[in-house]
């Protein structure tokens, strides 16, 4: 079996590896995600040590973004319009696959982590389902009829907008863009603003939560409604709070109102909203995930 | 080139033909949708008799739902809660494909009118696309990688919650299952529950039109931060007000704040949010592309 080499790129720290999947992992670096041209030469660098000693296939990147994940433009593989300082219209994965004389594989993080959660974690065998994390933002990816979600570009699902109980959540939300959207009003820095508290310092039983779950709620309605999903994986920071996940199963419930009468979503909502399997790993996971997908 | 059958099973009308496109419907019949018994016996009659000139590949039915899409489900092919009476639980394109010994496709009047607009219509060439009709009901089908978007059933994106302003609007909704959600506050119902008229003979500079046009914008930007689609085709009664159109592209463009600066929305409009081009063809036409589709 061919080795293939993976590379998440965050905000603050990029994790390169090489291997075949989860139980494969032959080597893993973190080194911090500095200037475009200094990470991209560690990243090089890391994986041409590599292939001095054994061949790789393909390298995949799961990246921050704004990026452009459609190989037919010719932007394929930037880092777009991001605010991260010297990285706005980097040509990430093209610099990569010139160095490395390797096909890239190249979308964002999250659609990556989806990715590697069909191939190997909690949404196996699944054509059809979405991932959310929710942390310092709110981002998702989308499986549908078995391919990742693209249209103009990747999804941005953080942004959608919900309703916004003013009386009871004073709280007038934190994204720049839109005020109170879904990722101002539920993100970590949001719940961190709204309460004057980091969230992991909230008590499981803090009122914040009930109201985290009913915005995560609402977001999941409506990605229901669109998209009916066979299963929801909500990971990011603000999950570790696993009190979450029933105080969301059952607002979801409540809140479709008896209209989706699915056994899956009424009856089985512990199988149907779910943490993700692969963890702290999803991200170069999922980008040797798509490192195997380049080459299919 | 072998003929095509097409049912489009309405609330109060069904309609049913024969041909292979848009410039060849040859025959077309309207009858009352009336019990289930009548109305597909009546179907079934009408196909008879042209099977008896010429032979059809198979026969699209687009439906009214909620129904059971999934062909690997035991109740494919079913009309399954539907509040109309005596339809609930009618295995509608069952007994068609066993009167008439045909394959059958089956889907929502709306995947169907999506996938008619692909074929021959507003979407022709593009792999990523969503269709709204806002008219008694909301309903929308999308299309994501060349293929209609399925889940666990099919999309029922009308039922979406968005924020809902009580100091401009005090109109609670319409939606009995979820008040106000988009189809409780922006449907032909709730337009006429709201002004206390008709939508069609409200003047064109009435302030509905603006709220109107507000909802359907919030509707449309979730689809954005979900899909991204290439295109929104809307159609159904309310958009016969062809002064929403315009309205509605702008408040799209004001209320992504900057967001997703895609020159395709931001710069042409007028070819992003259109209407759609088959008209009332669409339902019948979406049907012969299922059967198409049915064959493939």
């Amino acid at each position: 079996m061919p080795l293939w080499g993976g590379v998440e790129t965050g905000g603050t720290k990029t994790v390169c590896a090489v291997g075949t999947g989860p139980d494969d992992l032959l080597d893993t670096i973190r080194i911090p995600t500095s200037t475009p041209d200094e990470t991209i030469g560690r990243i090089v660098q890391f994986f041409r040590q590599k292939q001095a000693t054994e061949p790789l296939a393909a390298v995949g990147i799961a990246a921050f973004g704004p990026l452009d994940p459609n190989p037919d433009s010719p932007t394929f593989g930037y880092i777009t319009t991001t605010p991260k300082p010297g990285w706005a219209n980097t040509d990430l994965a093209g610099a990569i696959r010139r160095e490395l004389d390797l096909p890239v594989g190249f979308d964002t993080d999250v659609n990556a982590a989806a990715l590697g959660e069909h191939q190997w974690g909690a949404a196996q065998g699944l054509g059809n389902f979405v991932y959310l994390t929710i942390g310092t933002g709110i981002g998702g990816g989308a499986m549908v009829g078995g391919e990742l979600v693209h249209g103009l570009s990747h999804p941005e699902m953080g942004h959608i907008r919900i309703p916004h109980e003013w009386g009871r959540d004073p709280f007038a939300g934190f994204c720049t863009y839109h005020g109170d959207c879904l990722e101002g009003l539920a993100s970590g820095p949001a719940v961190e603003a709204r309460w004057g508290q980091k969230a992991d310092t909230l008590p499981k039983d803090h009122p914040a939560w009930l109201l985290e779950a009913e915005y995560l709620a609402l977001g999941l309605i409506n990605l229901i409604f669109i998209l009916l999903p066979e299963r929801f994986i909500l990971g990011g920071g603000i999950m570790q709070q696993a009190q979450l996940f029933p105080l969301v199963r059952r607002r979801v419930q409540e809140l479709l109102h008896g209209y989706l009468p699915f056994p899956t979503i009424l009856e089985r909502s512990d199988e149907y909203i779910v943490p993700p399997d692969l963890g702290s790993r999803a991200g170069v996971l999922g980008a040797i995930a798509l490192a195997q997908q380049a080459t299919r």
